[in-house]
């Protein structure tokens, strides 16, 4: 039996050795630079644990994880042109590095790559990796743009809050785990469930990402802590917070959204979340969606030796505190 | 026995039928804008005609046909960003319109429809139909990327320039005859004939649109003539007038580049064309690509009398002034 480590070694090597075309240079050397600058890699893992649950070959996974982690990146390079990011991952995105024109048009070379990949299964699987993947790349699309779409709007409610971070990111998850069991044999029950574990446990990776954005320990959390609540950015935090809020509570809150002392401002809107009941309530429904996702797995005709590693992965997920 | 003008309308009324989803109306309204802009649509023609050559199900067709029309539009609505286009058929282009991150998104949940209809063919011509796809897909972007590479080249060999042309439209117009010659049942070699035609008739398609910009005539012309010579594009007019040009005559026409007085500029471009050969030449590359494409049509396995929409789409195109 395989670890999560020898996948994610597998997966490392595989996308190591890719090899975009030399010329023109200047439509493939970003994606070189990209492809690069890493990132955990958890997509194309999921592949690999999807095909491994229904003793798929691993070695024929590993093209359409590629595949995923391709279109995962291709999305990256777009968002942040649209996001205006200047780093990912501490290093220059493509559009800072080279230019606009360049991470437009190298990013949908990396898509085409993606969906040469994507489809590089056998035959008789063909058919339902491609409608399973075009559907999620529609979702990750809207996902996108619903989150550019909040950022304008004065209410956001919940449940709009949740299909947006399952659209931009949690669908890929259970996309990924999904076309390894399609191509590992899986009967549709079983792969659906495999997908519905990975939304789910994609839903409750992205309430607990911004959990510890205002929460998070300082030294452990990658990014700024707090960032979320000075950038006002819609979390589940601020939107149940809203709601919650008792008339003066609510004042206060909108109040604070405009106050310049940044500590003062993320120290007291903390304060506001742990009053209205929203932090209990996120990490409530954290584990909500994180139970969902294992009786999914639960569901699964398989082993629970098989569905081992899956377990695993979840657990790992979940008390991931970085 | 159909006529153009009945595969014509069956696209047209494909298209306009094609519903994209209502929400998000931020993703979705621009490309219901963008596609009613209308055009030839000569790539879902040539996808029917290439099905109709093999006794294809036109109606099968019409799906990859749309696909591949749809992939053409999204390629539009990048490059019109990339190229810094205000207007396309004389309409604003969907950066302009509506803004950047819109242009990048909707062309990209565009390119997912292209995927998701030009998969939409039998199980067992699938892998087919998606390779040929994904490798054209490719060139084209590669061919954008040459194009814009040459901006800044200060010498573009007429072999590049033929590529880059290959690459960002006739390779499209193969594609298109490929993929209605592939899901009709035509085997490997009638296929890339099909193919060959498309290509080098786009390709004398491609030339004859550059010495149309120089010497059509202005009353038909779409465009302004003399556009090119204008803003010094490196048509083949222009790098064979360089190549062929003696060492006055290069002088000349390399100051040329920098007049000011328009009319001028481009009335005596075109006399060096004329006076250096290199009209002459452009004409006559124009047609032996004409001519090329013709003899890998006659080289396909079929009747002369289901080869005759081909023949004639052929001659039309060679014989357009507009």
């Amino acid at each position: 039996m395989k670890s999560i480590e020898e996948f994610i070694h597998l997966v490392q090597e595989e996308i190591s050795q890719y090899n975009f075309p030399k010329q023109p240079e200047g439509l493939y050397d970003p994606l070189d630079y990209f492809l690069k600058i890493g990132g955990k890699r958890l997509r194309p893992v999921l592949t690999l644990l999807g095909a491994d649950l229904f003793g798929g070959d691993i070695q024929k996974a590993l093209k359409p994880a590629v595949g995923i982690e391709l279109f995962h990146n291709f999305t990256l390079v777009h968002d942040d042109i649209m996001d205006d990011a200047p780093l990912r991952r501490g290093q220059s995105t493509v559009h800072e590095k080279w230019n606009l024109n360049t991470a437009i048009l190298s990013g949908d070379v990396l898509f085409v790559d993606a969906f040469e990949k994507v489809s590089d299964v056998d035959e008789q699987y063909l058919k339902d990796v491609i409608h399973v993947f075009v559907k999620t790349a529609r979702e990750v699309c809207e996902g996108q743009q619903k989150d550019m779409d909040f950022e304008s709007e004065t209410v956001v409610s919940e449940k709009d809050y949740i299909k947006m971070i399952q659209f931009k990111t949690s669908v890929l998850l259970g996309c990924a785990l999904q076309i390894g069991a399609i191509i590992s044999g899986a009967d549709q029950s079983d792969a659906e469930h495999l997908y519905q574990f990975g939304l789910s446990l994609g839903t409750s990776f992205q309430i607990k990402d911004d959990y510890l954005d205002a929460f998070g320990d300082p030294e452990k959390f990658g990014k700024q802590v707090g960032g979320d609540i000075i950038s006002n950015k819609k979390t589940i935090l601020l939107i149940k917070a809203l709601e919650l809020a008792s008339v003066s509570q609510k004042a206060k809150l909108l109040e604070l959204l405009g106050e310049s002392n940044l500590v003062l401002k993320v120290e007291s809107v903390k304060r506001l979340y742990n009053e209205t009941g929203a932090t209990d309530y996120a990490l409530n429904q954290m584990e909500t969606y994180y139970q969902e996702s294992i009786s999914h797995l639960d569901q699964i005709n398989a082993t629970s030796k098989s569905k081992q590693l899956l377990y695993g992965f979840a657990d790992w997920l979940k008390n991931r505190d970085i």
